[in-house]
């Protein structure tokens, strides 16, 4: 729907570019939801939208400016003067205008900071202090807060005062002295209270919250679990420094699933999305896996080497014939053990007590599957293939220990990158093919050789 | 922080129920957070977990029980009489109740329905009726309304009326005759408005929706795109029929995205959790894949097999040692791109437009990293294994059409998959791997066939 739309708005637009028809350009920005809007601007080139934005209000420039994507917004922004930007800076929801300048050039944020306001510099100074990937990165500081001296219907007057520049008014938080945070209550709760009560009474204690330096996953699946549109982020003295809302949650959600997709597939996470990112980014950050995993191979050929004169006896012909199957049964099991521990951990249903429990479970599973994976190995030798059942039983009992080492190694690596404060995507399905493939290769020969 | 939590305040649970102590467990469940309560519930047993929600309101008895996990939630009511479970499923939000009822035995649910209020019932039987995965699955049917031709202060009023049946009372959606959906107006307008204003003058025209029939992924990507925090479901006649909220959808994303991983790494996607599912049932979603790729590598081995008498002769001895990084590099590119490609989807990214462009980048990025990886394939046999200059060629060649060809498939796959309406994600990284395995080994033996 998204495309069908901008294709259909797209032409007229081009057409009221080339007339110079500010009027029909300023009833698009105007119309339209900003995203859809934002849309149709991103198929266009820089001076166009900003010929296209000028037709607008500022209010409404920046919240069709924060829609679009930000690879996107950093072509924009070189297209646009000191002054201009400035203004666009400081109207822009502190969150968003951090990630903008956190990709922006070093010299260009240095020359533009003292165009802004000085509260808004400090603002930002502090955003882009916090570590990537933490609550203090994705959070912003424009959020509702009230004391709790006062009745919900001077509240709700504060409130509209506050809804400018907050970014939801429906959580409001209460605060104590030097920021501390003290309770909580939602726009639906004020609502329906009592206007005389005073908020002390009505409002909720014991608020949940994240810590400004706690992981983005960890914020994630906090407000997943309470349902939350908006969680705080307090520092370690428990002051409310800002709000993480459900929108960015849903992002960074998305994001890291696609960099837990990514990293599982051997690809090294693209910060962008797949289309925006040059072809030689996505070849490095594919090389690098690739090449780390063709120098495996070699390891797994060195292997294959060592048992070369073995393997030129007649009755180790069928050796290679089966070395796929050996090959993909132990690295296939793998995969899968690592796919479904590291997607259990990224949904924060894992934690140490249950490493055990999941280490013993995959064993399990692996005798299962091992036994199934090597009668299908066997039948296929015996009866496919003609060979002896000895021979047979070579390959079945080799299936059985790889699977095995499969399912294990795929999910112990995991759990122990997890324990080491590693990321255990870092664990690819390729990787733990190839470690297996070294090992299955050994373990192969070494049965045949113990065997025949 | 989740199971830390329960940690702390399970033994005390267990000694209220001990005591019997039922002051003390009705101020447990009153006093911390709904999902804090369900977190600590999980851990026990489902007649100690009735004999504690028994000490509580039924309001709050049904807040607590709608965050308890869905397999869970069927084990509970399992041990619950009808007149108690028609009680909770009456209160329950209606799609969190056909949720569960959907899980039910036919027959325990036709058994109960005749408890169930007469328009609770007609929702039910209705909500049940959708296609799993769609709009209407997901939804809910209780959403704030209103009429566009009373004032703000009348809005507020009635609003405050519609609040303790609604999902959210942030989003109103203004409807004309038979509930078609002409308007919407946030909470925070309505506060900000003047109260005298009469709502068709400040609210919304044009409001974004879903249809009820649409695919949750495509509600999942139209909520995010807007950021908000519930988007309509409209029928085909555009009435109003439900709500999908923030919270639904980010369950959602993060189902979806478990599936996709799922799938990429070859497990058939579990329903539920990966700690709550059976060990058999484990075995059976990954033994299926397992046997399917087992199975396609036994054809590699057929192929191996045609190629035997030629692979005996001393100069094609080196082959063997090669198998494994022949494989392998195939096999990888292919799974990154496939990778890739699937995430760009789920993301929503990608539509047939850009189709073509996607595969003449995965070809142009294989030859980058098929001259990469072709180039180590070059060395290693050169001077790593001493091969002579001709034999390294062949090494090299062949690399570098498999990783072309992976790349290719591991593009095209996915793409013609979602062309003809099935899930990309079927064409898994082993899948793909396995595919190139059979085509890889021919193109080795030909390319050496023909060139020493």
């Amino acid at each position: 729907m998204k495309n069908s739309y901008n294709t259909l708005i797209l032409p007229d637009v081009r057409q009221m570019l080339t007339d110079d028809d500010r009027q029909g350009l300023a009833e698009f920005c105007a119309a339209l939801h900003p995203a859809v809007v934002a849309a149709v601007l991103e198929e266009l080139q820089a001076d166009q939208v900003w010929r296209i934005l000028d037709n607008c209000s500022l209010d409404r420039r920046v919240e069709i400016f924060e829609y679009i994507e930000l690879p996107q917004q950093e072509e924009l922004v070189e297209a646009l003067d000191r002054e201009r930007l400035s203004d666009l800076l400081e109207e822009m929801a502190p969150d968003d205008r951090v990630d903008l300048l956190g990709r922006m050039p070093h010299e260009r944020v240095d020359d533009l900071l003292p165009l802004i306001a000085q509260a808004e510099r400090s603002d930002i100074r502090k955003l882009l202090s916090y570590e990537e990937d933490s609550a203090g990165s994705i959070m912003t500081t424009e959020y509702a807060s009230l004391p709790e001296n006062i009745t919900v219907r001077e509240a709700l007057d504060q409130l509209r005062n506050q809804a400018p520049d907050s970014e939801t008014i429906y959580y409001v938080y209460i605060l104590g002295e030097n920021r501390r945070l003290d309770g909580f209550i939602s726009l639906r709760e004020l609502i329906l209270a009592r206007p005389e009560a005073v908020l002390s009474d009505v409002m909720e204690r014991g608020v949940i919250s994240v810590r400004v330096d706690d992981d983005q996953e960890h914020v994630a699946q906090e407000l997943a679990r309470y349902n939350f549109i908006a969680i705080p982020v307090v520092d370690n003295a428990n002051r409310l420094v800002g709000i993480v809302t459900h929108d960015d949650v849903l992002d960074v959600v998305r994001e890291e699933a696609t960099e837990d997709a990514h990293r599982l597939g051997a690809v090294e996470p693209l910060e962008d999305s797949y289309l925006e990112t040059p072809i030689f980014t996505i070849g490095w950050k594919r090389g690098v896996w690739l090449s780390t995993l063709a120098v495996m191979a070699l390891f797994t050929a060195n292997v294959l080497d060592y048992y070369q004169d073995d393997a030129n006896e007649d009755r180790f012909r069928f050796m290679i014939l089966f070395l796929p199957l050996v090959l993909a049964a132990g690295g296939n099991a793998g995969s899968q053990s690592a796919t479904l521990i590291i997607r259990t951990m990224a949904l924060g249903e894992l934690d140490r007590r249950k490493s055990l429990r999941i280490t013993a479970r995959e064993i399990l599973v692996g005798i299962l599957l091992g036994g199934l994976v090597s009668l299908i190995g066997l039948l296929a030798a015996r009866f496919w293939f003609d060979l002896e059942w000895t021979t047979a039983a070579v390959i079945a009992s080799t299936v059985l220990m790889v699977v095995l080492l499969g399912t294990f190694s795929g999910a112990i690596l995991p759990l122990l990158f997890h324990r080491i404060g590693m990321d255990p995507a870092l664990m690819s399905n390729p990787l733990i093919a190839a470690l297996i493939d070294v090992l299955g290769v050994i373990i192969y020969y070494n049965v045949a050789l113990a065997t025949l």
